[in-house]
């Protein structure tokens, strides 16, 4: 167990609760009958994520270009993945129920048990680049047990920026200290540390594919925790 | 049943979900051996609500004054009312913990039960002025099951600003028409009607007390629905 324990609890959610990397597949799986052609959705989810997530928020938060809501961000790059992938005359049904997959991605096998039992004992919520809606909408559709959800839309901002750990802070009426980030990338948990947070790594080796893309050499201890997985968190948590 | 269902349903949190006056009442009791003198905490209860919370959120929405957290409105109206039922020298500790009372307010016998049904079915949430904050942990103490925590300070105004009913559209990615306001209150469902959302009425006659105050000629046919509690309200929302 740690010294002395957070009163909340925030967790990114893209990776570090959900698997997005198969849940974008099983939506292609799902097309596949309307398809005249096998489409590669292991690397089609790679691309919608770096080209309409990763990429252009990390462009927002450089200051490259002006904040939108990532829901457009992701539909504006399913555009161009369609016409990449020759997938131009897809009906407007299907190309809708693909870009709702991530309203409705599947949390990884650990983390709905693990939420289930931090939430007993503590305040627990996403602080995630994802939208309101769509947060709100995938715990529903996932079952994640959230107490509250807090998305970086309502700071009009993306991580890593400051004012969106500070600002979730002081929304929770806590200070920095009294706030722990749970999340599998590095950099995100170094921007809570920046403002003050506490942190807890949770690799995912599996986020990108079957191939682990587990760093065994990454120094981790300036985390406060590092986890295997939500119940060995609950574990050190004593929750 | 309606004709046609929202997609989310909001409620009115003080009085509409929680019993505010039994719950200060019983915070007062609590006290009460720490102090030298019997106080009415009915009155008390009642003033701390008009004068803490009822009278200057309407001064900010008419403009008369800016916006303050509403913890700060209501700290500030308990110094007032501890001169006033000459409790000044009550320790600091008691203080605090009668101030506190506001995030652990009593929901009401029907609500727990009728929320969960709802929650079934529908997206369910706060649309209070009570803080993000405040709200979050009213929730976990009362086991108020919410999907999602909006609060009017997300949007620095209070209702019945017309600001506060669209922004909560706009988060939760719907039309107003897609949204349900559950509230005991006329003025608030007539606000979110203005604004575009279908309203759902259930009286709590004895918010004020044990008199009750329901208002028996009150015309309430321009409401989608009057329940008579939380789970005639599932019953008629098929939930």
């Amino acid at each position: 167990l740690v010294d002395s324990q957070p009163a909340v609890v925030v967790f990114d959610v893209f990776g570090t609760v959900v698997d997005w990397r198969g849940s974008v597949m099983a939506a292609g799986a799902n097309l596949a009958g309307h398809l005249e052609r096998s489409i590669d959705w292991g690397m089609f989810a790679a691309e919608w994520r770096r080209e309409g997530y990763l990429r252009p928020i990390m462009e927002v938060f450089t200051g490259q270009r002006e904040w939108v809501p990532v829901d457009r961000l992701l539909e504006d790059c399913l555009g161009v993945l369609l016409r990449r992938y020759r997938l131009g005359h897809l009906a407007e049904a299907d190309r809708l129920q693909l870009l709702s997959v991530w309203r409705r991605l599947t949390p990884w096998p650990d983390a709905v048990a693990g939420l289930t039992r931090l939430k007993a004992r503590y305040l627990i919520g996403p602080l995630s680049n994802g939208g309101f809606a769509l947060l709100t909408e995938m715990a529903k559709a996932g079952g994640l047990p959230w107490d509250f959800v807090i998305s970086t839309e309502l700071f009009r901002a993306y991580k890593p920026a400051s004012e969106v750990y500070t600002g979730a802070a002081r929304l929770l009426q806590r200070s920095p200290e009294e706030v722990m980030l749970v999340a599998a990338h590095a950099s995100d948990l170094d921007a809570a540390r920046a403002n003050g947070m506490r942190t807890a790594y949770v690799p995912r080796p599996r986020e990108w594919g079957p191939v682990s893309r587990s760093e065994p050499d990454m120094v981790t201890d300036r985390f406060d925790i590092v986890a295997r997985d939500f119940l060995d968190l609950s574990d050190q948590l004593g929750a």
